[in-house]
Formats: structure tokens, sequence, C-alpha cells
């Protein structure tokens, strides 16, 4: 059984609970509160030293850590990656985008606004530098999808799960999706897909 | 002919570079200066959304950007990336790292290091944050190659180009590698592998 080492808030273990649930593939999830530092015991460091959720371990004893990473070792082979190497490139090419230029900005100023009372550096930049950078990745997605259904070629794949993790709970952090209709059609194309399941249920 | 859009002083777009000399893959090298926003006219946006190089045309007018998706894109059936289906993924996982916990923090110290008059406000935490991450992901390296030579499996592969690009200029931000033998060993294995070019030479 694949143990999935997650936390429930977290949108990064979202897309591999989401994938897998959608996949039919049976997993043991195991909560770790990433606030009480539970994924930075030596214990967890020892397996997975990023010290970061979601981590899994494969059947094999296998360790695997980074969520595109997970969620794209599944989707190989599934309906939920293309196989044509164009098309399998321009996946990676917004997994990667989403971890740089959309994760960092609307998942942190999401964690940030929900987390008044945690003291962190980063709320120094948050409306001067965090805030502008989450729009710019909406609107990077927003021109994107005005002539598409989904990220890549003709059909849901990993790439609109790694995208929609963070994007749809961005008004948790304030973000307001009203300049962005392509994004909020996207939105309902992806909740409506089979399987689906909400962030907050494994 | 490949056209590769690049900025000579990127650690992104050397990973490119490399891979593309090492696989004796004929390019043509255009160079944008991302300080003169270069990246950001509408010509550039309308062909890469995102307004970053590298970004790569190729021979049948596809259009790539994101680093460590070019990079994969170009591995993918040769010795530069493992055909194995867990060590694929590993070299996907130490790639999403680069991306989310290495280039953010090592590659822009640099970058505001050596360009200290230009405004940016993550100047309010370099050291409180920005550093102390960097060093982090340097600890995290460290750890992973005090027992072994290459970052996935026994060979030299992508996942050791995209770490090295930001790595062995990570003095240039002001990161003193000289607590970390492991990553200097593993700086000149890679320094030393048949056709490997510095960053500033295409």
């Amino acid at each position: 059984m694949i143990r999935l080492y997650d936390y429930m808030p977290s949108g990064n273990g979202y897309k591999v609970r989401l994938l897998l649930t959608q996949l039919g593939v049976s997993f043991e999830r195991i909560e770790l509160n990433i606030i009480k530092g539970e994924t930075r015991t030596p214990e967890f460091l020892c397996k997975f030293p990023n010290g970061r959720i979601p981590a899994v371990e494969l059947d094999d004893d296998k360790l695997l850590f980074e969520s595109n990473a997970i969620i794209l070792y599944f989707a190989e082979g599934t309906p939920f990656c293309p196989t044509d190497r164009f098309q399998h490139a321009q996946v990676l090419q917004w997994l990667f985008f989403e971890q740089y230029s959309h994760e960092p900005y609307i998942a942190s100023v999401r964690y940030l606004v929900t987390h008044p009372d945690l003291p962190d550096p980063r709320r120094a930049i948050l409306e001067t530098m965090m805030r502008p950078r989450g729009y710019d990745a909406l609107g990077v997605m927003e021109r994107h999808l005005k002539s598409r259904e989904w990220f890549v070629g003709e059909r849901y794949s990993v790439a609109d799960i790694a995208l929609y993790a963070y994007t749809h709970v961005a008004q948790e952090g304030g973000f307001d999706l009203a300049g962005y209709p392509a994004i909020r059609a996207w939105l309902e194309r992806v909740k409506s897909q089979p399987q689906h399941v909400p962030i907050t249920q494994s």
C-alpha cells in the first residue's frame, strides 16, 4: 500500500490525493502538521531530506518527494499524461511554471493570510512583491486559457491538476478572480471531472 | 536549427547551453538582456507568455519555456536521463527541488548581490530568509552527496546539470562552500565531464 505523508490544507498534498483518487489507486494517508514541525523530525528528515510534504513511500519502500514529481510518476502511462513527446514537454513546462511562478506567490500568500499570528520574514514583501507576482501568474494562465479548454492538448491532465490545486483556493489569500473569466470557467471544468474530490477530503 | 533565447549570466540558460553542447546538438543563441526588459516585449510575450529565458523555438516552430522542461525534452532517450521508471522520477524530484528550494534562494541572492543598484523588494528578506534557505538547500545536497557520486543512480544526468548551474557560482552571491566537501567534490566531477563548457561560454 502506498503511504502518502500529507497535510490536509496543503494544495501540494491535494494534487497527489486528487490524482490517486481519480486513478483509483489506494493509499494510506499519514497526516503531519507542518505548523508544529512534524516534517522536521529526525525520523522524517532521514527519509525525506527536504522536510516537506507531500512525500510518498511506495510498496517496495522506495521514497519520493516533490508533489509534481510524484504526480508525474503516477500519471505516466495513464490518460492523465500525454504520450506525444512535445505535449509531454508542455506538461512539464506548466508543472515547473506552477512551482516557480505560481505556488511561491499564490500558495504562500494564502498561507500567510490564513496564519496571521505566525512570524514570517516574507510578510515584509507580501503586498509589494508576492501578491503582484501571484496576479502575474494568473494573467499568464488567463491568456493561455482564453483559447483553450485545458492546459495541454485537448484533455484534462496533471498540468490541470497541479495548477488547480492552489488556484481554486486563491481567494483564501485575498486574490480576486473576478477579472479572470477563462480561469473561472476552467476551474468549473476541472471540478466536474469524474471522481473529483475537494481539497479537504481524502 | 534550434533557437535558444538566452542571457549569458543566467544559470537557467546555462543548463540548456551545457546539455545541448554535451549532446552535440547545434543551436542558435539569441541573447536578451533581462535587466533591460528584453524578455517583456510584446513580441517575446506573444511567443513566451511567462516572459522569461531560457526559452526555445524548435525546428518546427514549436515553443517551449522553463529551463528544466527544456533540458528534460532534449535529454529523454539519451544517457543524460535514466530510463528506469523510479530513477526517472528521482531526476524529476531533484529538478523540482532545484526550482523550488534552491534557485529562488541561491540564484536570487547571487542576482541581488551582483546588482546592488537595482531596486528589489526581496532585499528586505535577503539575509533573514533567502540566504538561510539557500544554505538549507546546500545542506540537503551535501547530505545526499556524502554517499553518492551523482544525484540519481550511478551516472551524470540532467539532475546534476540543473543543480550545478547555480551551485557552482553560489560564491558570487556570498555563499561559502567551505563546509560542504561533498558538494565541492561533486562540482569537480561535473566540471570534468566530456564537452563541459563554462557558464560564460556558449
